[in-house]
């Protein structure tokens, strides 16, 4: 049974979606579930194949269509796991990688921070050399998985401004100093809690560089474009999601004697749903086989893959709504909480404005 | 003082916004305050002058500028009585229309139905003819006001099929069989309750006829044209708010050194919205000259109005999101509430597509 | 007879359109026709009233409504009459003017430079001051009328750089020196021919100037707003015209059974038409009355409603092309050419970039 | 060598488009010579692999990119050799395949008429049975070739109405009473001549079926396939040609003292464009591969192909003519001939309108 088959499998018992979301609850259970079919793994080791990539963006498209907040753990986890992979030495330990490509330990990534969104030469979370280590002061923003992480990637300036001088490290989340501030209300995707997070004279030792000292900012522009790509497959996925019931409903729903799907006025606008998420999807794989090849376009191409396939994604899910109409608003009916995802996609991992400054530079 | 100055300055003390969106909690006081300057009579009174609607819908801009739901429920109690001044014989009493005037009692309108949305010559609620006036069967769906009304304006079938047969009935709303039901989740616009009403066997005496008898059709029309002017002006005021919020953090927030309103990527897209905006108050306030001169495109300039009000909220709303980009979702920003009222606002008062509809009919 | 009844009237007899763009042969003589009427005077004397501006507007549209060409014309000859009128001394005579008003002489209005589009403070076409006046030596392009103009509005470097230290000249187009280029394929409105002009050495005694030395920008500014205007209005014209063709033709066009304009995705369309015309008509009304009432908006309000209303334009132009299919490349069918005219006004008078950038800066 | 690498070779001499356009000049002998690579045998036998049908779109494309009439000239010619390949029995005769392959003879599809523009079962031209074949009278509109073709594949009428009764034949241009109208001056790709076709008692030998009598219908549906996938590639090229020129011009024109590409106005919008095309072209090349492996919804991957892709062509087109401003009407700068022929993109091979109808039906 291939990967894929797996997650459909493993999707199949889902349920509680939206009593998890009100409530905030992480669904752990099911995300390792997901996790021991090798996701992680996907992008970890390029040399898996070529294909690699481009099945990971849809094992997280296929999750993303079930629950939002499901694959962008999913997508998160991986991200910490490959960030590790990439950066850890032999003295981080070939068991803390698998504690993060199992779920058994969640990880998070600290990049953001008040002054600081989308950009990372801004950064100002403060690594003072010690005997024996650094010293980290200072606060992260919007951290996903903030409350429940086990293990956190921070990227701290060691030196001088800008893109030089910051250094990445991997500290544990019960390291004293680390303060884990309130649940940020995104009004989306709450079962994936995020929250800032306080430095207060947080030490860690030498073992725990994730990148030479100075050198992370490689790291993170790495680890940005393997975000976006997981983001741009979310996004296609959830797009997928709101069509899928629009066009059920389209169909049952009549007025004025026959179903809405057969008023033009409804049914074009479905079939432009349809079209603008199938160029998505394959703008996303494109995207993944360019990553996957190594290519020199691939920073450009998973810009303009999280660009297209999350404005589609807000596009699409907003006209979700208007084809439910009034019935969007009914308890059970997810179209008006995807239009809030939709939204929430087009701001993380770099508002969709930073994209088109990627896109702009290397045209 | 004239009454837009009235209104500013009714407005001022307006505070708790988010607590009461929160707790869904009517803000009744400054709703008869605002009552009070006369908005309503605006609307009744055409012959106050052909200016009537075009103040009415600058006030209540004016107010959606601070608070949608409090438009919204102004906007709706004036209808309810434009409703009863159009159709109240001498039996109804001027002291009724002085209650919902003044906001005394609280005015609800009961069309929709669970399988008539916007298609009015579906109603089925049954209103049977007795000796000494009807008795009235059926449910009423997404009613504004609902848990809180004192008064309810219904449209229900006493004949055949299609819009002929169709009557409207004043009714208290502690009338035995009235049963109002649970307060529907709209995500938006909490403090203006809507619910489901339920009618059984309830008895509504001749004298409570709002229209002859299988001829409430043509009033229902003259309101629904009202509606969508209201609506459209709430829709003006609330991407004012948005973009006027997004104007101003788009000055205060450094990024690269310069504040973000000076990079084109913003500054062009708040140009957009303002340029949108302006469109859109113009074109309102047109629709408004119309229906005061009576002229016979009115019932088209109001469709257009409200299509392309509420569509142009909708892009604004979500663009100001764009601006604050991940900011938008901290506590007491209101940039994602707004995009959400918005959404609902292309959904009331008949979806986009049904004013496409209207506008179609009568190239 | 209000002048616009004049307008329609005059308009009544214009035939051989088609021929005319073909050979590019100006409609000189409906032309002066028009301006008889007055229309030139509605924008030179603001103290006309406060409806001066909004009847000039209307009654370009009006004309555009016929031919775009002759429209453009009437108000490029409005636009120079107005900067004669504000600029020139007692010197220049009243004979002049009264020329221009009637349009017995042709003007143009010679401001862009191949080096020096939308950025004015760029000019750098020469004018030496001599004993008894200028010598100006450069090129400028893109102007209109210049192949029929009698009278040229020129604006010419004086002194140092940026918007200070330009000048403005009234050029009688025979004088040595002036050699007009070229005709320029606009492929679109050849029926107001534009050309460069070279000036070599081109003689000007002082009075004719039409600023105060080295203060011409601020005239070209007024002047900007005001071919802003008369820009705006003329789009809200061509699509006018556009749309109208093309719900003749949808009505009378039966595919599948029905008339094409009962299919909704033909309608809808035909609705979306007419909304943003609507809001694009009534925008620009409201600019213009900015304009007549010297509000402190009134350079933002026309920027928006040239943006706005050459944006709708082209978006309407292009859908009435889609309306017609196949059938707008038939002879006789207009809908391509006003595709190609629209685009052309998007351009002209300040690309829409720059009515962003002129919006953005006084948000 | 492979086969794109060929098409980019041939094309390298090509030059004179501007005047081959004005004149409308076929350009025969690149035509043949891009055909000698075999390109028409990529969509003829889909045995060759899987890849056919995506080199095809590549190599179509490749061709828009240079020259969009020569592009749709050898699209064209492709699609009328694999009709006469799919239905020709051996009566029609191998060496007529070999002309149509190798560009040797000049083929044309008869398809639309006055009233049977994209509703294929309205078809009314009448072959009537004789003694040794049929006799055609009626009338062809929109053929492209028609003015140069040798031979002319046409859909006629042989019993009853709607899609039944549709058959297919093989005629000679020069058969007495096939006769071509007046070039149509479609205002783009004139160096790909149509024209009108009336049929007067034309004579067809029943060798010269290429479908089974009254079954024609199901061979025009394969073909319109191939046809959408071709004209959208076309469109993916000829958007890449006006974006490629755009980026051109933004990084050499400066004004503001920047080139205008750093203007985030201007280098957004590239960016927007930029991924647009990307997207539509990841969207042909699945669509192509769906076509390629017989996938059950290889009909609506076309239509939406289709869809997107000349959507995007026309909007591409039209930005880059606004980053131009006004040198896009310059002589040599293709910009705004490019608008004009994305338009055109837009509607031939059924116009979007109907794109949109294939796809709402198969939701």
């Amino acid at each position: 049974m291939g990967l894929l088959d797996r997650v459909h499998a493993g999707l199949a018992g889902v349920e509680g979606i939206d009593a998890a979301e009100q409530a905030g609850d992480h669904p752990t259970k099911v995300f390792r579930e997901l996790l021991s079919y090798g996701i992680a793994d996907l992008m970890i080791d390029k040399g898996n194949g070529s294909g690699g990539a481009r099945i990971f963006c849809d094992a997280i498209s296929t999750i993303a269509r079930t629950w939002l907040s499901l694959a962008e753990s999913v997508h998160l986890q991986s991200l910490v796991a490959a960030t590790v992979a990439a950066g850890a030495g032999p003295s981080v330990g070939a068991d803390v990688l698998d504690d993060l490509r199992s779920g058994r330990k969640i990880g998070a990534n600290c990049i953001s921070e008040p002054t600081a969104g989308s950009d990372m030469g801004a950064i100002a979370l403060c690594a003072e050399r010690t005997e024996d280590g650094y010293v980290l002061n200072g606060t992260k923003t919007w951290v996903g998985h903030a409350p429940i992480a086990d293990l956190l990637v921070v990227y701290a300036r060691t030196r001088g401004t800008g893109l030089t001088g910051i250094t990445c490290f991997l500290i544990d989340a019960d390291t004293p100093g680390v303060e884990v501030g309130q649940v940020l209300d995104k009004h989306a995707a709450a079962a994936l809690p995020s929250a800032d997070i306080d430095f207060r004279d947080v030490a860690v030792p030498t073992e725990r560089l994730l990148s030479r000292p100075d050198r992370g900012a490689r790291l993170a522009e790495v680890m940005l474009v393997q975000g976006r790509l997981g983001l741009a497959a979310a996004a296609v996925g959830l797009a997928d999601a709101a069509a899928a019931h629009a066009v059920r409903y389209a169909k049952s729903r009549v007025q004025f004697g026959v179903p809405v799907i057969r008023h033009q006025g409804v049914g074009f606008q479905l079939a432009d749903m349809a079209t603008q998420i199938d160029a998505a999807r394959a703008l996303v794989r494109s995207a993944a086989d360019d990553y996957a090849a190594g290519a020199p376009t691939a920073v450009q191409s998973a810009a303009k893959a999280k660009l297209f396939a999350t404005d589609t994604a807000a596009a699409v899910t907003s006209s979700a709504v208007q084809v439910f109409g009034a019935e969007a608003y009914r308890a059970g009916v997810p179209a008006e909480r995807h239009m809030r995802e939709a939204k929430l996609l087009q701001i993380l991992q770099g508002t969709n404005h930073i994209q088109r400054l990627v896109i702009a530079e290397r045209l």
